[in-house]
């Protein structure tokens, strides 16, 4: 029998306990013996059935001689380092669903389990209940990955998915996604773009093994696109999504998280309103992807779970990840793609010079309506981002453009 | 150091010798431990750098005492049943890719391998490279689970997107399909659905825990799709797809492989030519998607050498399966959904009160353009489907239509 003890009965923490209790049989099948919930640590009292389990010491969970495995589920950085740290110091293994944690202190996290002989888990940490981490070290794990790409944030692709399905601003969209508990009241760490970062962190280091430096990610937000951009997209065939990517290149590694248009026949361009999915290449294999609910009680929950059970059938952590020697962090721009633009002004004779002075190959898009008389849009050739930005620039100068947006061939 | 043995080398196995070769870094450093490619059996001879490991004596690869994991790549039933059971008896893990073998006699060799000690896996006899069969019995233990449905075949998901995206009939998509070397000579295994079937039995085994008898599942193919329902499912907003679909209910299972009409939105729907996606049901998890190449010697092994990457890592099978009692197959017809069906006379006064008079609530659409104009079609209100297949009768009775096609909420 495994002995498991939650710290933090929150969104995660309760769906956790309700799985131990309500799918025990299951469990126990799967994992070949019993697996019992031993504690919960939280400083709020419930009304539940296993309330006489409780304790407002978190030290009676991860110091009990008697538990096996530690469920962290507080979020944030400080008192759940504390608590991950001490368990693991301890020789209990640990699972989590805390990718602030995991992104800023994995690494270290991850040397004192290997010290101690035990493991430290966080598939629930990115793409909520979506099997990932461990598919990508294991099931592909006779890969040589190179590309991870995905929507991982739930929260802005109900947004982008309410843009385009309902027509509504960016402002009206973010409104109903807090009034549906989708957005936090303070939305910016979803909004621009920082979780989807954090996420993209951790799987990086999963699939390439290189540790990669958060802040060295450039992030842009999906807070300054409009109804209108969303209406280019359709009439382009397009859909516009937050990607995080990041790409192993024989010379470095580069991520970054930016709005996208992809192709609407593109399996990512096919996953609405929260939603989450994760792409992924390798040598062999191609690409595969793997879709679900990024966040939730129940569907984090059962990552957790799945996490807990691998470690019931195996406590001993066997083999490693591909060693990649300290790559350097390229730049996310010179990645080779095309543009999207809107510029604010009638498609004329001169205006149109204009544009094909600085991209020759330049594609125009004009909307019908009045609305859009006085305005279009287009696509440049392919070429390295940063200098197509370069060139953005300077048709910038010449004519009232709106923000760039990234136009992706995967 | 772990000693792999390939008997069949072809288009699966001599991708799973080359991946042992050339990727042999990334898979010592995910084992911890080297994994060497230790014979190979084949009755043709092969050009190959490692062509002094070849045999034609398939015991000499079973039956070596230096082999731990027998790959078999043979296909078929006949040798391949033989030698799959004499490496399990001769106490060696077994990793096959084949399907056939699985689907017919997998509970017997199952009992064999856990007689001996020993594991059979299959990883890549459903989905090709994608991760399905692993992701479900232990990412996913922790749900109870109750739908897998897929996309499981390549060759006729490749016709069926040529026929929407190409406007070609059926027979012409086939002619390119097989001139791509998609279908085979004989795609009679592929195109009416037996190929699908296969595969939804591993799936539902492995998902469910109840052996699924392949004879009692109903399989219906693409071969009578017409160019015509394509353009009947663009204009509702749907596309057909060969669906297998497996569902655990309180009173049973039941199953099916069958065209379908999806919604463009849904998931499976975006998934176009040859790949492959599964998409599973588990009570915490909610839907869950894997998406990725069916087929083709790269993809195909890859998943061969996760399983024996797993093996390495992990030799001792802990845990099973959510033991089912022996639950009763079901009709797959007890399914409630509503039926697509083509008219071959135009849509008056007196067509449209005959429908009415047995599909009261029916939707009806006429396609614009002279070709139309003498037919039309509809879409059934929602009902269980032996009922409106019974309904669907009798209009045939007072109205030339096509055959019924499932048109699905998923």
């Amino acid at each position: 029998m495994a002995k498991v003890g939650i710290i933090g009965h929150g969104v995660v923490g309760s769906g956790v306990a309700s799985i131990l209790l309500e799918n025990a049989d299951v469990l126990a099948a799967r994992a070949g013996e019993k697996i019992e919930l031993g504690g919960v640590c939280d400083l709020r009292e419930f009304d539940v059935s296993y309330k006489h389990l409780f304790t407002k010491d978190a030290q009676e969970i991860y110091a009990a001689p008697d538990i096996d495995i530690v469920v962290e589920c507080m979020g944030g950085k400080g008192l759940a380092y504390k608590f991950v740290k001490a368990a693991l110091e301890n020789g209990k293994h640990v699972v989590t669903s805390n990718k602030e944690l995991i992104a800023t202190c994995g690494t270290e996290l991850e040397a004192i389990a290997a010290k101690k002989g035990v493991q430290l888990r966080y598939e629930a940490s990115c793409g909520g209940g979506i099997p990932v981490i461990k598919p990508l070290e294991e099931d592909l794990g006779a890969n040589r990955l190179t590309r991870v790409a995905g929507i991982l944030n739930g929260t802005t692709n109900y947004i982008l998915t309410r843009m385009r399905e309902g027509g509504v601003s960016f402002e009206t969209a973010l409104e109903e996604a807090q009034q549906r508990g989708y957005a936090e009241a303070d939305p910016s760490a979803d909004v621009l773009g920082w979780d989807a970062r954090r996420k993209i962190c951790i799987l990086a280091h999963v699939a390439f093994g290189t540790p990669l430096d958060d802040s060295a990610i450039c992030s842009e937000g999906i807070d300054k696109l409009t109804q209108e951009d969303m209406l280019y997209a359709r009439e382009l065939g397009r859909a516009v999504k937050l990607l995080g990517m990041a790409e192993l290149l024989p010379e470095g590694w580069r991520a970054s998280v930016a709005p996208a248009m992809l192709p609407d026949t593109h399996p990512l361009a096919c996953v609405n309103d929260v939603f989450n999915a994760v792409m992924v290449h390798g040598d062999r294999v191609d690409d595969v992807m793997f879709y679900g609910r990024g966040a939730g009680t129940a569907p984090t929950a059962s990552a957790v779970c799945g996490d807990v059970l691998d470690i019931v059938r195996h406590p001993k952590k066997v083999g490693g990840r591909v060693e990649c020697s300290e790559l350097p962090a390229l730049s996310s721009f010179t990645r080779e793609l095309h543009l999207f633009l809107r510029v604010n002004v009638a498609l004329t004779e001169e205006t149109r010079a204009a544009v094909v002075s600085v991209f020759p190959q330049a594609r125009f898009v004009q909307l019908d309506g009045e609305a859009f008389a006085d305005e279009f849009a287009l696509v440049t050739e392919q070429g390295a981002e940063d200098e197509l930005l370069r060139r953005a620039e300077k048709l910038t100068a010449m004519l009232p453009c709106g923000a760039p947006i990234r136009y992706l061939t995967l």
